[in-house]
């Protein structure tokens, strides 16, 4: 039988999937299960979004163009320049998710051992790509007492070697919800130019900041038009995660080009889904304000509701829609293996995400675990207290 | 400013591509163009998998499982047993088209600067799926004067090194049109299992077969179920390209499991398509026997017109819908630019696909072309008689 490949063995398994079992153990004891853990919000998808999709009058179902619709793309520019991102058309590749984008833009800058200094935690996928892409993640550790803040500048200097050939950040942060301010996006912008690196800054969340923090943009940083690979998503803008499109976006030319000989590869972007985000481009203004306003209402629910629990500590998110919580616990994942296969309060339990899979570095994070807020208020309060009374009994066992 | 990668430099361009500008000349032109160059079918998408995509009732557009849709992959394995396939459900992930399927089957089985052997002339994309997993691909060259049957099996054991984890084969063939015997199809499964390789088949035309022939499959050969990795897609069978759905299927366990990590990172295949994709299962019989039928019409009429043309030598294809024609001509990429460029013949001309992007050994095949059968009849023969003319007055030059 020949033997499958190192990368397949060294793909990381999602932190969240090994528990999926456990989570299949609670349903079939008749646990209702709050899933606290996953990145899939509740959120309406904007009707304008699918009703493009139901009145398209397709005949073939053709392949696009491998950058997406000129039409699209023309729009999503403007959408850019809305949003005082100096985005031209010709700056955007279309892709089959924000995942996709992320894929070419590694593909288009680095090769195989290469290194890339990411911040952690981070999203936990970035391992996966990253493997996938035969490239190497130097972690440089951000930590919960400072809110997750950027690491200080001398952390990446240190880790900078003849290797290195990208910065990546993902901003605002999943898992930590954090938003860098303008002087941290300066900061990384000055060590890329520095030491020639390209810096690519994932910002699927960039809609999702609260208490009046804004968001500030690899692409607004003047002089950094070289360096900075801006990577986007519909998914979670207009909670439509299974469109599975996305963007590269970069004013340098030969990422721009070696990124669209990638998309040539695999010929295009789906069109359904592309007919769907162009029209959701049109979703007024006022779906987003409900949208961030009950995102910023959960927060404060689920923030408030944790700080009341004995020895749990929480950095306050300032965007996305995560958070990072510390457990009076020694390990997360048993813990969270334990809500599932065993607690329940009046036969509900949560799934929590287990963080030690979202930080590079082994033993890290070991105490903490990810909470998404993508259930209703009433959900989350009942979620956070069902993990109080969990974890009453599970730190005196 | 930093360097794009070397896998991005190496990045094939898409033979097609080239020629575009010279398109646009033409259509600036006033220049009617028949596009004989892509694999884009005309043929309409079966009303059944776009009724399915208009009438579901979606509020939110949710990631579906990584591996697709439990109930589309279920119904999958039953097509494909009701065509005498022996695939089950767990045997399938539903891909992101057959591209996708191709990068996973290529990341799970092989390292950087590991060899995959793949018959020449291929699909063009496959370079690109290997310059963006770090494998190299080591050629066999197979031949216009045998019809581009499977070259000898010699030619493939002279070839194996211990760097080489995988045979590569598209049947039906994309460009060639050939399609390989039960016998070739064997000597193949011999050598995978002799060398201890994966036979990877790229069967994304399996249903485009003529004249009686029958497509015999990996997934068919006793004893492969541990070698046989099979690449599938929805794009030409169903004329749905633009949904973007394919899958990878595989007996081998490992594969499947190193596979998995792969979809999981990227999280899901899109929802609409797999809609669309899981109610085409749904189409008629009637739909194929008819584009069948089309298909091969075209292809007689395309083949028959092609030998009228002094010089000109075609291997009938026996299968998917394109054929590589040998021209009397030296450079066909200096021919297919002309031919955009500076030909008409009353305002119209072709654009033909030059065959040497599809090999892999430098300078062979520059004077063959890959034509597509994916026009009307009444256009291949105007398309025909436009390259005719042509050819007469660019061999007198
Ligand atoms: C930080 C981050 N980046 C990228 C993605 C990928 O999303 P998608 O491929 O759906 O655009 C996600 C999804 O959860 C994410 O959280
Ligand atoms: C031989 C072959 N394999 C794979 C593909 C990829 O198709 P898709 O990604 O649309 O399934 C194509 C498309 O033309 C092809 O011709």
């Amino acid at each position: 039988m020949p033997n499958i490949s190192q990368k397949g063995l060294q793909m990381p398994e999602s932190p969240i999937r090994k528990l999926v079992p456990y989570a299949e153990i609670a349903r079939k004891k008749g646990h209702k299960v709050y899933h606290l853990n996953i990145g899939q919000p509740d959120i309406k998808t904007p009707q304008v979004a699918l009703d493009a999709v139901k009145n398209a009058n397709i005949e073939v179902l053709e392949y696009s163009h491998s950058a997406g619709f000129e039409s699209y793309r023309e729009k999503l520019s403007q959408y850019y320049k809305n949003q005082n991102l100096p985005i031209d058309t010709q700056d955007i590749i279309i892709t089959t998710g924000g995942s996709e984008a992320l894929l070419f833009a590694l593909g288009s800058t680095m090769d195989a051992d290469d290194e890339i200094i990411i911040p952690e935690p981070f999203y936990a996928n970035y391992n996966g790509f990253t493997v996938a892409s035969g490239v190497k993640v130097v972690p440089v550790i951000s930590s919960i007492e400072t809110g997750f803040a950027l690491p200080p500048i001398e952390d990446f200097e240190k880790l900078i070697t003849p290797k290195t050939k990208a910065i990546l950040i993902c901003n605002p942060g999943n898992p930590t919800g954090y938003l860098y301010s303008q002087e941290e996006i300066n900061q990384l912008a000055e060590i890329v130019k520095k030491h020639d690196l390209f810096l690519i800054a994932d910002e699927v969340y960039r809609e999702f900041t609260y208490d009046g923090y804004k968001h500030y943009s690899v692409m607004n940083v003047p002089g950094l038009e070289n360096h900075a690979i801006m990577i986007d998503s519909v998914s979670k803008r207009f909670s439509m995660c299974g469109a599975r499109i996305g963007c590269i976006v970069s004013k340098n030319k030969e990422v721009m080009a070696a990124a669209m000989k990638f998309a040539q590869a695999r010929l295009s972007p789906p069109t359904y889904a592309q007919i769907a985000s162009e029209a959701a481009l049109e979703t007024p203004q006022s779906y987003f304000d409900e949208v961030i306003t009950e995102y910023k209402e959960r927060r404060d629910i689920l923030i408030s509701e944790l700080e009341k629990i004995d020895g749990v500590k929480v950095a306050t998110p300032k965007g996305a829609f995560y958070c990072i919580a510390k457990l009076p616990i020694t390990n997360a994942n048993d813990f969270a293996q334990w809500l599932l296969e065993t607690f329940e309060l009046d036969g509900e339990t949560v799934m929590v995400a287990p963080a030690a899979g979202f930080y590079s570095t082994p033993n890290v994070g070991l105490d903490e675990v990810r909470i998404a807020y993508v259930l209703k208020k009433e959900d989350l309060i009942r979620s956070v207290a069902i993990l109080k009374a969990a974890l009453e009994i599970y730190t005196k066992k």
